[in-house]
């Protein structure tokens, strides 16, 4: 990599990309992918985003498969640090928002030790618009004042998880569940929320192929066993509310994917 | 008000505006804004987003001094039927995301019941990119894998709350706990939350008066009680990290605020 003839001082924006459509797009993002000159992108960033980024070298780093998830992560501290240290305006986009399950903090750590000037672009998390996008909305007065949100892997491994906690709460998210739907579903069932409860699973939420399934907590894993990975587990009430707010007439392509 | 001599099908966009800058926007949302006809928006609505809506009439329907909830609410209701039965394409813009705390879930259901076309435009939801913009990620691998998020007065009245659960969560944002801020933290703490864990209160957060004091969950109420609302508080070792991570040297004016 040659040093750019400007000398001028390299720079990284850490951004959010949303849950896939490049309509949800923040305009900073948005902005940001068109100056960049460098962008270090993760497989989940749609392709239509990535062509907003016409002028920029764009270099995936996304996981492949067997690849160990610290050396990768390594990987990407040590490019970011290579592509501004040599003096280039660098886009980390990620998908959601960098800063909500997306290791974007072990990203700016690293760039701050290195000394590179950097700042954080807030992204649409997916976990809270993907189920919006299909009508079920977190919170809802009369139904849920709060919610958790949990990783179907991690969470349990670190201090503070609590099955009983995860299972008292109003509206329960598990990202990345699918490997472990039957064993969350068991876990909350007997730490205290009823089978009855209203369950979805989500797969590869506001992407074309999208697909959900909503049931009981109790058969949630029967139903959702042939839904492809990436996919949240949604639980609680809330989730009765997709039949009641879906509107039957819609318009734009956003409505036309929930609805498909 | 007159019907729109076209005799067009209305149609009602609830969009959410982000944290407040505009430059947070969704893409999508800034269309909305640009080509709505009526735009009903709430208090917290930066007024440059609002400059974007140019050729719209806006209504302010943000909550008055005094004002009942429930009568504001079946305000808006009659107001977003009215306006779209009359044939103008509405937009409902609202503060952060508008299924998230929004009360949005309501609207729509109003509008489906009066069989009006709609749809839903997700928005940066203020609980988890006000910290971020303050260097405080909710989620930090090896330090906090999940987290709840409550409101200070509505969360403990409903069905499903309890204290001790919400004390146990890796992170713990509460919205809207200016008032209650020393009763929270009385709670967490009697709950079993250590005192000397760390915490934040953000107030008017992503606006040019944002404050923040970083301290104590023991100590949190007393530093931070002069204050203004709205305010969030956030408790858990990722606000920790704020020090870790927020750069010396910034650029870009999200960057400048947090850091001033």
């Amino acid at each position: 990599m040659k040093k750019r003839p400007s000398g001028k001082e390299g720079f990284v924006q850490i951004a959010g990309a949303g849950p896939g459509d490049p309509d949800l797009l923040t305009v900073r993002t948005l902005r940001a992918l068109e100056s960049a000159e460098v962008v270090l992108f993760d497989r989940l960033v749609h392709p239509d985003i990535l062509k907003i980024a016409s002028s920029a070298t764009l270099i995936p780093v996304g996981k492949k498969r067997g690849q160990n998830q610290e050396l990768r992560q390594d990987r990407i501290h040590r490019l970011l640090v290579r592509y501004a240290q040599t003096g280039f305006r660098v886009l980390r986009l990620k998908g959601g928002d960098p800063f909500v399950f997306g290791r974007g903090g072990e990203e700016a750590l690293a760039l701050k030790e290195a000394g590179i000037r950097y700042e954080i672009l807030p992204g649409v998390s997916s976990f809270y618009s993907v189920p919006e996008l299909s009508w079920i909305p977190l919170t809802y007065r009369g139904v849920s004042a709060s919610f958790g949100v949990f990783t179907g892997h991690e969470a349990e491994r670190s201090s503070g998880f609590s099955w009983s906690c995860a299972a008292s709460m109003q509206t329960a998210v598990f990202l990345m569940c699918k490997e472990n739907l039957a064993r969350i579903a068991d876990r909350l069932i007997s730490h205290g929320r009823a089978p009855s409860t209203p369950a979805a699973v989500i797969s590869k939420g506001s992407t074309p192929e999208e697909r959900i399934v909503v049931s009981t907590l109790a058969e949630i894993h029967g139903e959702a066993a042939s839904l492809p990975s990436p996919a949240m587990l949604v639980v609680g009430e809330v989730v009765a509310l997709r039949s009641v707010l879906q509107p039957g007439l819609t318009d734009g392509h956003l409505a036309d994917r929930v609805t498909a």
